[in-house]
């Protein structure tokens, strides 16, 4: 991460000043209040990376373009995270106490949606029905896919393959927007575009996997959010259908519990994470996601060596490293 | 409103033929099940029907564009229904359950999310930046004018001028872009659009004004809604601040303990209500707001005689109708 960050230092310092210059631009102090402490809380600022990278890899890339459409996908990610803070209620994001803690969920609720107009503001200013076009479906994919995730809470009913559609959905498509557009400000092929949308989206399902993985692996201190905040919320994740498929009848009964009464999550956390190690899921969920991680490479194939390809690539394999001393 | 509905049956049919199909695009169908509650909820769909006025009021309009345009309006307006009831807590709206108590703060969320991205879809069909300009500006403004009122929240500081600046944004803002939307789908002149912008917004004050006495005048059950719901939530309001003005030391103090403290809103109530009668703060609103209704109709005077028209300057008539037996 450090190497990406100081590989991309200019482009990373002109999105932070056109990210800090559209939010001045408002009449109530609370906005530049909320939106600065969510967007200054050590993001990572991940997705517009990617969107720099992949410009870079391919040629004629137009600077200031791809700095605005960086803003745009980082606006949508902070509005998503503002959004999921109510609706989680989780009182932890990124190790600091999140927006809706120390403001009230009224104001996550509108700071969300003010960024998330704002990045439609910097659209416009864009001018491309492409990324409009991309990033408005992208938006309701988002949405579609925490509402997927909604329905099959408290469930065990959620399998591999509808827990797959909730990650492409939720997370995944913004990783494949932000590497779209990438290719969008580079003026790339459709051959290229198509490749990189594609590299975006199976990052995002990396990313989700190895979050979700490290959900039952760490502590809360580790993570510097709460651990087991999913199946608290009566969430499904991978690890958990896993060991739940192969589980006895106790072991399942305690899971259908847990995911139906949030009152028995500090309990029984602890157990159900022993049924995880036990069960070895989080080796079949790695196992699962290296065969994702090895589909992804192939993406990179068409594009001639450079700097910014080395960089993706670490990426790549980076994505899962947490997770790899199991 | 029913001659209006009876003027324009067609293309409201049309209108709400184009939601429901737009809506059935998806996999979830909480989405469809939540989107139709409240959008089949006695829905007025006035922001759309301004839109088909003003369209009509113009020469040369684009019958398909005038729809489409008029369901972005709805699925904004919608999505910040969805959102208002999560901020409010208020658990009515238009007389029926509203959303959050059905389905929880996240459902209501996610699926106001949705409609949003859903609109700006839509807009990527219509393909004008024109359009894409004045819908991402306005969403902005009104989640800027909703956090604006936050910020006054349990203050008496709010005064007219915050007032109008926070009514401007959070509501007439939106009637402004339903009416100057009209124009654009008549291809009509740049002056003509001016005006059209002009009378939305003025139509939007009015009514929200004449929501906000009604606030003070009606019960529940005739309101539909909680009587009472913006001091409850600490939100000073024309008629309360003109009372304020001119109340004496008890009053006042009574006032700003109600503001400050929901718990005693129940018991205080009524007394408000007493000092808002004894003050003619509601007459002195009306005579504001009468004010502005005669600046509103200028703008239909550059307009030739049309059945459209006559209907808006009933709308203008109408806006502030339901308050004038005081």
């Amino acid at each position: 991460m450090q190497e990406l960050h100081d590989f991309l230092r200019a482009e990373l310092e002109d999105l932070n000043r056109l990210i800090t210059d559209s939010l001045k631009n408002t009449r109530v102090p609370l906005i530049t209040e909320i939106a600065h402490h969510i967007m200054a809380a050590g993001g990572k600022r991940l997705r517009p990376l990617l969107t720099f990278l992949c410009a870079g890899m391919c040629d004629n890339k137009d600077h200031d373009r791809m700095i605005r459409l960086g803003a745009c996908i980082e606006f949508i990610h902070t509005a998503t995270l503002l959004h999921d803070d109510v609706i989680d209620q989780s009182n932890q994001r990124r190790g600091r106490p999140s927006a809706h803690t120390l403001w009230g969920n009224e104001a996550s609720v509108l700071v969300g949606d003010f960024l998330f107009s704002r990045a439609f503001e910097l659209m416009v200013e864009d001018d491309s029905s492409e990324v409009f076009k991309i990033l408005s479906q992208t938006a309701s994919k988002i949405s579609e896919g925490e509402l997927l995730q909604l329905t099959y809470a408290h469930s065990v009913s959620l399998n591999e393959d509808i827990y797959m559609d909730i990650i492409g959905a939720k997370t995944a498509s913004l990783f494949a927007a932000a590497c779209e557009i990438g290719a969008l400000a580079a003026h790339s092929s459709h051959d290229q575009r198509n490749h990189l949308r594609a590299l975006g989206y199976k990052i995002g399902l990396l990313f989700q996997i190895s979050d979700d993985i490290l959900d039952f692996c760490f502590s809360s201190i580790d993570l510097g959010k709460n651990a087991g905040d999913d199946l608290f919320e009566g969430k499904m994740t991978l690890p958990l259908i896993l060991a739940y498929k192969t589980s006895n009848a106790n072991e399942k009964s305690l899971i259908e519990d847990t995911l139906s009464d949030s009152k028995k999550f500090e309990k029984n956390f602890p157990l159900i994470k022993e049924i995880i190690l036990q069960s070895r899921a989080i080796e079949s969920t790695l196992t699962y996601a290296k065969a994702i991680q090895q589909d992804t490479l192939q993406h990179l194939l068409p594009f001639r060596e450079s700097p910014q390809k080395k960089l993706l690539e670490k990426i790549v394999h980076f994505s899962l490293n947490r997770c790899d001393f199991f």
